[in-house]
């Protein structure tokens, strides 16, 4: 929030100072005020609230004993000291400030965001947020850190994937009977499973970057998953027939291709829908996408995919 | 680059003015003046070397017959304009500044380098490489845009991806008798795929990282593989142990456990050995390791992982 960004070193003055006044405490404080980061000099009222900003060339052009109120800026654009980071970036996206006056519930100006803050802070949580799609969580890890801890954390989100990934595998179990009959279906069950979890990846993809732009929120669902399903239907046709061509071309039947080719292209559509959605409605119930929408992604579309390609194979084993 | 990044407006006097000819010139051009974004003000010689700065404050505070060479900071922290986006980053790293004077080979002031035009730079890159690795590639994606151009982005990487997928499920395809004879390590293929290309990515993402902040440079390939054999040891034994128990107490025969436990812990080696080094490698050739890291890893540890389980299982076959 603004509260925890904002730096409470700030230089401001009473309305009723003269420019004189400014200069001559400035003079004095000068050591203490060169290490502040931005030069502004906000001005307020008796209790603290903020009426106006001055720019350093007005006071260094105005008669010395120019009242304040007289050269003070009075529009002076705030935020709230709860003001979210999104709220922040947004903000300085659209005013060329270098930092804004940070005021609380009644107006009393208590410190100053600064701009190279909030990107600061917006560039850490991009970094936060790639490294735990990647299984990194836990706080950043460098490999000078000691063993047991990289491990450790790495080993954290591991551990979760096996039993995910068994639970899906374990579809592949239910029809073993199916698959020994038609044992090179064996070699695209890997390839559906890894296909549509990269499709299902771009959409999450998407959508994270949708969502930390503010241009999706997240009861847009509805919206998402028809833009999703649109551009799967597409990707999935054509993933699904290149997969058919190659498991025809390879044993010479084009029911194996058939088979192999449907459960892709549908389990692609099955694959973005999830993958666009799942993050709007993590962050809807404020649960962090990045961290869950991969492994809900990859054990469902596996399941579905083994599912659908084995399931189908079943129907037509005449053929196969 | 610097010289890309910088701002060409920026305020400069030469040091024979005195205060009071450039508080005359301020006031006179400060409309224009007004919308620059730092304050600093810089001071040339003759031929356009940057000879100084000047902070407003001592403009302020000096006597207006004073020569600017007298109250000029002359120790001015300054970059190339060839310097590059990293360089750029470690410097306001290292320096609280809002901004720092480029000079061209000749040291004449060129312009101005603003530490939030680097942070604006940085997030663009760090949420570019995130996209690049989830497949979206060929420019940001955004769902209002038209459903060819998304379809076809996406599809430009997925293509790439089948051929790779295909590669690697060929090695299952040259086992095929292996896999008819024991159609229970079916349901571990694809764990040990998934799982290996997961410890392989935490093992790009750290990289990446380490790479993007600096403390690891593309030579020091050895260092890193070392360090991560060590957590691929430790973390394989651990993953395989788990998967060895899971399928003996599935079928009730512990060398099905073995081979696929086997696997996966030598598996999870090559993984985070290919996935730590090989965006080192791929960045010392200059090639794009957002983009290139994640298909090689995955291909080569699915090869591998397919290759290991399946070939354990032609030794052992008697007891499978």
């Amino acid at each position: 929030t603004a509260g925890g960004l904002m730096r409470t070193e700030f230089i401001s003055f009473p309305a009723s100072y003269t420019v004189q006044q400014v200069i001559d405490e400035m003079r004095a404080k000068r050591e203490e005020f060169s290490d502040y980061e931005v030069k502004y000099v906000f001005v307020t009222d008796s209790v603290g609230k903020l009426v106006g900003v001055l720019q350093m060339q007005d006071l260094l052009l105005a008669d010395p004993a120019t009242p304040l109120s007289r050269i003070i800026i009075e529009e002076v654009l705030t935020v709230n000291h709860r003001a979210s980071l999104d709220e922040l970036i947004s903000f300085f996206e659209d005013y060329p400030l270098l930092g804004v006056p940070v005021l609380d519930d009644e107006q009393r100006l208590v410190g100053v965001v600064l701009r190279s803050d909030v990107q600061d802070a917006e560039t850490d949580r991009i970094t936060q947020e790639h490294l735990e799609t990647q299984g990194i969580v836990g706080g950043d890890e460098l490999r000078t850190m000691p063993l047991v801890l990289r491990s450790r954390r790495r080993l954290s989100w591991l551990s979760v994937n096996i039993i995910l990934n068994i639970i899906a595998a374990s579809v592949i179990a239910y029809y073993q009977d199916v698959l020994s009959s038609v044992i090179a279906l064996a070699v695209f069950l890997p390839i559906i499973s890894d296909m549509s979890g990269c499709s299902g990846n771009q959409a999450v993809a998407v959508s994270m970057r949708e969502l930390s732009l503010g241009v999706v929120r997240p009861s847009e669902v509805f919206r998402v998953w028809w833009k999703e399903v649109s551009v799967g239907l597409i990707n999935g046709l054509i993933l699904g027939a290149l997969i058919c061509l190659a498991a025809w071309l390879w044993q010479g039947n084009i029911w194996l291709g058939v088979v192999a080719g449907a459960a892709l292209a549908i389990n692609t559509v099955v694959a973005v829908s999830i993958g666009g959605t799942v993050p709007l409605i993590l962050k809807g119930r404020n649960v962090d996408p990045a961290l869950a929408s991969g492994p809900i992604l990859t054990t469902i579309t596996d399941m579905v995919g083994f599912f659908l390609a084995l399931s189908f194979a079943g129907m037509l084993m005449d053929k196969l």
